[in-house]
């Protein structure tokens, strides 16, 4: 069960005013936000929300974050998501971003995150079927295109 | 049940680095989010947290907020939240805020929100005893000082 | 000058995880971001963005904002922000806001800001003219409508 | 200048209702917010402020990040944020940090960020000889303690 994909999702966010720093760019812990921005929507166009998942009872908590900053976004640039699913485990996936400027394409950031399933007592837990169906879903269509 | 006090928690905050925007002050939301840790610490300063409260069954929401932006506080600066209890009423109360910074005194900002008693299911219900209780006490305090 | 309009503009956001709080819901000062977004949103579909504003050595300082909560929105709503100009001045401009849930058409909040000019050195200024203008159009597309 | 020390800087911070997300505890991206705080804490108590830095002429800017979450903080919880700096090279440095739950001692979340000095155009610079100084007195107190 363990599938790496070329499939991505591309999400789009805009700079606001409230996420740049004095230094006059976005501050760094802003891009975790549109990471979680990149694979909520990557899970939503493979056709089920992440609030839906949370309806099952699961949760989806981030256990280990890594990213590395190249470049950076200032106010009221859009930036692109591209979002891609590099593990799906039992109980946990991981997923691989880049964040790339929307109108030079330079990549400002890459990162990754894994995710680990949770149920109502905050314990791990397997993954509910229709979640794994869905993302699998994610791998064929990597194979397919 | 109407009591408004003299007396008046002080909070200190010194502005995080996240809480700055481009023009190089603090992003103006961020005032917000220094009255709620106002009028936390004026509750907790009586003897109860609103951790407390929550678990009483009752959520506490803002219901009106208004803010007058006198002047910016810069990254590093410490702020003064000074938070008083205006209004005392069944079903909420308001609070009055005046930032202030830390060294050179200046108000920067000042302003009010009202809260609500919401029950489980969201709606409005009867501040807990318990709640009323502790809130008088600032009244008396404000009497006595 | 004293321009109100009905000339309103609308733009969607979507609810992050990362805005909720523990009550599951919106934390109350992130409407106050999305009130900028609109009013972002309200000027660039003029033909002009507020980064433009900037790079004429003017920046837009929030002076006053009140907000009145009336429901709430959740993880992953859609939220439609109605932003319309109430008042044009030489020196700065007031914006009403409608916060509306996009699903059920439920006023969430409603709120205005208003904005006074400041030169580089923080200091009150004249709006630039071309700024004038551009919102002057607002209030004229209000008429037409 | 490859210098890594025992010495470690304790800043506390207190869970604020903003930072909570619907799960119910620390919405994960706040974790570097926190770490920022203890970096600055860290450079202040060697008597040097990072505002100072920045008067120099050069900023630092984040360049790798790294966290893992291994338990969740709640709100009004009080966090530990245990800060050392694991190296340090002529154009940058790099922070470890240990985040504990105040009450309870259990590691919530251990994390690494790398820091690069950059110049008033942003381009990499080398660090100001009197922060460079600054950082070695943690060497060497990390040698006597």
């Amino acid at each position: 069960m363990n599938d790496s994909t070329d499939y991505e999702h591309i999400s789009e966010v805009r700079v606001r005013y409230a996420e740049t720093d004095q230094m006059g760019v976005v501050y760094h812990a802003n891009y975790l936000v549109w990471c979680e921005i990149g694979r909520t929507d990557f899970i939503r166009a493979l056709g089920r929300s992440y609030a839906d998942i949370e309806r099952d009872g699961v949760t989806l908590a981030v256990s280990d974050a890594a990213l590395r900053f190249l470049g950076s976004a200032r106010y009221d640039d859009r930036v692109l998501v591209h979002t891609r699913l590099e593990e799906l485990r039992s109980r946990g996936m991981k997923f691989a971003y880049r964040l790339v400027h929307g109108d030079t394409g330079r990549t400002l950031v890459t990162a990754t995150t894994s995710l680990i399933a949770l149920d109502a007592n905050g314990r791990p837990a397997r993954l509910p079927t229709a979640v794994v169906d869905v993302l699998r879903r994610a791998a064929t269509m990597g194979a397919e295109s």
